[in-house]
């Protein structure tokens, strides 16, 4: 439908309503293509009664097939956040839910022993989670789905919703042989030029830099998309702005259970060849002697030698997510491990322990560093 | 009662259910003395119905004199954040309550213009404010407190509850000729050494370094006090543990609103003669659609040449104090405000809008250094 004529520096169209095509010519040009959902082309996945999720409307489809349809079990297909908060929501609206994902736990972007709280989380929600297993096919009855069928069991479903995760839709910029990175993402220097003067890219469809693990990385996070538009913006109406990275912070939350991470995990720091050290501890976010005061854990990671702060990950009761911006700031503020102890956080007693659980993390981390 | 013997290195005490007098010898010694409350010696201060709230024991007395006299109007002296709370907590019980206060709102820490927001949320509270005003004396009637008088007004009371402020308790160290410092604090070393070879302070006794003013100052705050207590420790049992310094970050509530701080505010801006410019902003603490989501101002102080970043202050609704660690992290990382802006800081609906409210101050404050 779109195409880029970098020789006549046109973007060539089609006009949807008379098929005629047209062209449009630029200066500078500003891909932001976005990403699209991964929908792996699985027997069954196209039948009725199973949803993807990407627009407002996908949502309201949804929502229009269980006022009508009421059906009754619901199968959630993907562990991610989309998955958990969807499975949240099905089960808020008094479906049966089982939620069936790939990794051990959920939210497999967090260590699992932190996973394992949040596992945990989504069942008491009332879910059922079926993990570690790959679906293989969706059964199919009457044209409808009647089940997810995966490498070790059936789950009877009525309602199928996928959260399978997206990748970057960098087709045009493909096509047009631009220089592209990550999983296929557009390739952009820090100033969000693309490898053809001119064009410039931002938001999902761009690769990323990892300002931890100091190599490209392809996320699909609304912050850095929102800020590399600014960015590439700025660029491109004359401006001279750079963007450093980022540390692919996020957060989600199911039932009253908080969930946030930022910087590397395990998995990256050894995948990385990383020397590094993790430690978890288990706090409270309020003075514990306070009624409202909730179960938090948090987990740090740091660099044997260097004591650099690698990442960090929390999940507990409110207000627990939030604080995993004091860790990114940190990062990139290059505090060591050691230096987090000294932070003077705010301390009163219907807010934080005397000791914030992050210095308490720091504290201990310390000394294996 | 107390005295050290700092020739014979020995700590005399008058043993109390005797009087005789015995001493203790030390090779190495910690003072802990902590904080005492102000109380102005004003006519009328010490009858009955006026209470100071240091301990545990006066909380209680506090409270049986509300149970067994039934005060119907209480007045609160001072509006810091001891005031602010006890008002809020009398308020509760159902009492009239007004506050009155010196500086020209409540929370004098903050600049006014966030000051102002604390004085409504605590007028939403149903407590009245009298503020920018001094009080002379207390009326009393029977031997009992009947008013509050200020320069301005009488604030007819039963019950009168004193926030007036600590200072630090230093009294043994004074005595014994140790070097002292800001409003005549026991002065002390990165290590918490006194000017006394094996003699550590430690807490509320003790004299801060301002790490953003560059300055000794001298705050009761918990959090400073207890590491101080835990880098006396490790340096007196042969460690070699240095203790930077502070940015008297604190936090209270009001109702339902949240209150922090951190670093320098307008007024030390001023007084420090540094070329500060602030930049405050209304945002919500979540994505504006959400039902939960409530109104945050936040306001940062920045370096005019330097863009350093020099304090913050927040004002909103449930979660919004806790942010401040934030603003803490990135001042301890000498993070500049344009730096800020490239925070990578969690983002999902439930938690923030997609830029985050600190960041917005941050882009419109960069502009102007």
């Amino acid at each position: 439908m779109l195409r880029l004529d970098l020789n006549r520096r046109r973007v060539v169209y089609r006009h949807l309503p008379t098929g005629a095509e047209g062209s449009e010519p630029f200066d500078c040009l500003l891909l932001a293509t976005g990403s699209r959902p991964l929908r792996p082309q699985l027997p069954g996945i196209d039948s009725r009664g199973v949803f993807g999720i990407r627009t407002l409307d996908d949502a309201e489809r949804l929502r229009r097939f269980i006022d009508r349809e009421q059906p009754r079990r619901a199968a959630v297909v993907g562990a991610g956040y989309v998955g958990m908060e969807m499975a949240d929501a099905l089960r808020r609206l008094g479906l049966e839910v089982d939620l069936v994902g790939r990794s051990a736990e959920v939210m497999g972007t967090l260590d699992e022993e932190m996973g394992r709280l949040v596992s945990q989380a989504v069942r008491d929600t009332g879910v059922t989670t079926y993990l570690g297993q790959v679906v293989r096919h969706f059964e199919v009855a009457q044209g409808r789905v009647a089940a997810v069928v995966t490498d070790q069991r059936t789950v009877p479903a009525d309602l199928v919703v996928l959260g399978l995760g997206v990748g970057p839709n960098a087709d045009l910029a493909r096509e047009a042989g631009l220089g592209l990175g990550v999983r296929g993402s557009v390739k952009v220097d820090e100033q969000l030029r693309t490898s053809e003067p001119g064009i410039w890219a931002a938001g999902d469809c761009t690769e990323s830099y990892d300002l931890v693990g100091r190599r490209p990385v392809w996320a699909s996070l609304a912050t850095a998309s929102n800020k590399t538009g600014r960015i590439a913006g700025l660029n491109i109406t004359g401006g001279e702005v750079s963007f450093p990275g980022i540390l692919q912070t996020a957060m989600s939350g199911v039932g009253a259970v908080e969930v946030a991470r930022t910087g590397l995990s395990s998995r990256d720091v050894e995948a990385l060849g990383i020397a590094g050290e993790a430690e978890q501890v288990a706090a409270t976010t309020a003075a514990a002697y306070l009624p409202h005061s909730q179960a938090i854990a948090v987990r740090l990671l740091g660099e044997r030698g260097t004591g650099r702060l690698l990442g960090g990950q929390i999940v507990g009761g409110q207000g627990a997510a939030k604080r995993i911006d004091t860790v990114a700031a940190a990062i990139q503020g290059r505090l060591s491990v050691a230096d987090l102890i000294d932070l003077d956080l705010g301390y009163a007693p219907p807010f934080s322990p005397t000791w914030d659980p992050l210095l308490i993390a720091a504290r201990q981390l310390a000394k294996r560093l």
